[in-house]
């Protein structure tokens, strides 16, 4: 190991996550810059000048995807490090960013070193990960590994009825389909965690292991509208009433399944909703989510199960599964790097699994992939409040560096 | 008591019935008649044509009520039948036009049996009863009982931003201030029952004692929204599962107060109400109905103590009233009356309450009143399904015009 280790230039690293920041800064100090927009094409031409101006070598393929590449002694499939430049509305200055201008800080740090890699280093721009424009999220990492086909991700339209072939062109996007990645020795992604556990537990870096399994399901309880003053307790079907015993019922025996089970009703519809009228309809949305297979499986039983719960009460209920995915293991090898770099620098650091979907995920599927996460305070993200501290930030980066390092 | 009784004609009725259904009749079969519309110019026209067909006097006053007036053989204060003509969006044929239609059908049966009566008989039509256009329900009533300002009801706007007062003027019902209802020897408001007891208890008539007294209150749960997937359970500070708690403890509590007391969860809004987002914030409506002002009392207890339950949960828990109102006693000796009548009648009949509001509730404050109600099919009103079986509306017709005979 080497004593004198090349480190990371913080100072620069926050200036270039600044510079990011002033396109679609917001006025709380998040970022707006939806996927295709002005400011994302103007975040992308930074991108490629930053890369361009240490010579690296810039390209884009047929869905936006950017990518700059520093040559290695051999033509050999690269170490790749990505994440995406695009943000939901009023989010962050730091989800997906800082994955971006981490590489772009490890390729000038690499290059100011005079460091030669063995084979290629590209630092890459995912276009679209949020789906904050266009849905779905991770839109392109998933037409790269085949989970999406192009052409109907190329039709999809924003709320303005414009297409997302249309945006790409028209922000001057459209790259060449021979530009993808389709091979490589390693895809990094550092990224913020958006949950509260580094932070709470004060580890700065968390190897992230897999990608979280879950389930989806839409949830719906029908009884009968009455009037509220004329209809005795006696005489009603109140769907309101009913969904709360079944979403205490499933909550009670989702806890008891498993400590690190994570399931949430985040949307709740009721019908007619109007105070003196008793529901006639609640539609609510539960999902589970879990590393196992099995867990989930059992999740998905209690779930299922509401609809039997209830067969004694007047209401019809009915659960469909609006989707589900399996948990992403990423490769243990680079988890190992990335521990490893953690500890050489000697940084705190865990292993852990993300609840939230990243590109990587599906990457994952065709190059041996993984992750870093570093800490989010008070676990915010997708919100203007988001912030990890440039502390933090140079460590994950150090920590991507070493890992390069140790890769090429 | 004369076993040659008078009796309404039920054919002439339910042709009369149909003839005010004809103006706003909706596809399915029911009524769309709002305030001051053109469907409730044209059957204000109706009922004012056919009121003078039969030689009576109408009048209308300032806020559009009608008053149509068989002269009694003494110039003294009349007795009065009445309520509505208007309907909400998509609502029945029987709600408020059932009052007025056997209002005529009375004048009908008295003027064809030449009764001349020894005090005037009036037959009223009372303005916006529903509210469904212009806010608040029960405007004319609620001004000619000094519930309401005047000026103020005036100035209220429909979604087009027309004032009541335009829209009075517009369709050619502002009368004179000197006709309204100011005093009278009873005011009898026959109704459709809105609820489902005298269907499902079988019985034709019932006597309206009251309207119950109730408490309207919001309540308010603010917790912290985090990302769905990233935030373990025991992090999290959830506002749908803390509301739900609430929900069910003040369901059971209020459950075991009384049998009698209805309350109901109207509205629901969850924040930010995406499904992959904890939400951070749940609204709710909360309202109880019950004829002691003891068991609201508690019943609002029950409500506040929601505040004080959750101080051991990490969620803020706000409770507001919105509204309350007292129980309003109909005259004992007009209910004494409908049900003598009833009895004289041999129809079935049984002393209730009214959870609904009612135009006879704001003028029984200054005018001895009380109101009978026929069954409501299913309960349903507000509702294009809304039923009364020709029978039944015959029925509750018959013991109205024995009632006028008993007063006259």
């Amino acid at each position: 190991m080497n004593d004198q280790k090349l480190k990371i230039n913080g100072e620069r690293l926050q200036e270039s996550l600044e510079a990011f920041a002033d396109f679609g800064r917001t006025e709380r100090n998040g970022v707006t810059r939806l996927a295709l927009s002005e400011e994302d094409r103007l975040a992308r031409d930074y991108f490629r000048t930053c890369c361009e101006g240490i010579g690296l070598e810039v390209k884009v393929d047929d869905m936006g995807n950017q990518y700059a590449m520093l040559a290695g002694r051999e033509n050999k499939p690269p170490v790749v490090m990505g994440s995406h430049l695009d943000s939901v509305k009023k989010g962050g200055r730091f989800d997906g960013v800082l994955g971006v201008a981490a590489g772009l800080e490890v390729m000038r740090t690499l290059v100011e070193n005079n460091v030669t890699p063995a084979i290629p280093v590209v630092v890459m721009n995912v276009t679209n990960e949020e789906g904050a424009r266009f849905e779905p999220s991770m839109m392109a990492s998933g037409v790269l590994s085949g989970k999406f086909d192009k052409e109907t991700m190329l039709a999809k339209k924003d709320e303005d009825g414009i297409t997302f072939h249309e945006a790409l062109q028209s922000i001057g996007y459209e790259g060449s389909i021979e530009n993808r990645l389709t091979e490589a020795e390693a895809f990094l992604e550092l990224h913020i965690e958006q949950g509260p556990i580094l932070e709470k537990e004060q580890v700065s870096i968390g190897v992230v292991e897999c990608v979280l399994g879950m389930v989806c399901y839409e949830i719906e309880v029908a009884g009968e509208s009455d009037h509220a003053g004329t209809t005795p307790m006696s005489m009603r079907n109140d769907a309101l009433f009913a969904a709360i015993d079944l979403m205490k019922e499933a909550r009670e025996k989702l806890a008891a399944l498993d400590d690190d089970l994570v399931y949430t009703i985040g949307r709740v519809s009721v019908l007619p909703n109007i105070h003196t009228v008793i529901p006639n309809k609640v539609i609510f949305s539960l999902e589970a989510r879990h590393a196992s297979t099995d867990v989930i499986s059992e999740a998905e039983k209690i779930i299922r199960g509401m609809e039997a719960s209830m067969q004694k009460a007047a209401c019809d209920v009915s659960a469909k599964k609006l989707w589900g995915r399996d948990t992403v293991w990423f490769e243990p090898a680079i988890c190992d790097a990335f521990e490893q770099s953690a500890v050489s620098l000697g940084y705190s650091h865990k292993r852990m699994v993300s609840g939230a979907g990243h590109d990587a995920q599906f990457i994952a599927s065709y190059i041996p992939s993984a992750m870093i996460f570093v800490p989010s305070v008070n676990g915010k993200s997708h919100d203007e409040d988001e912030l990890t501290s440039w502390e933090d930030c140079e460590k994950g980066v150090n920590v991507l560096l070493e890992t390069v390092l140790s890769l090429i």
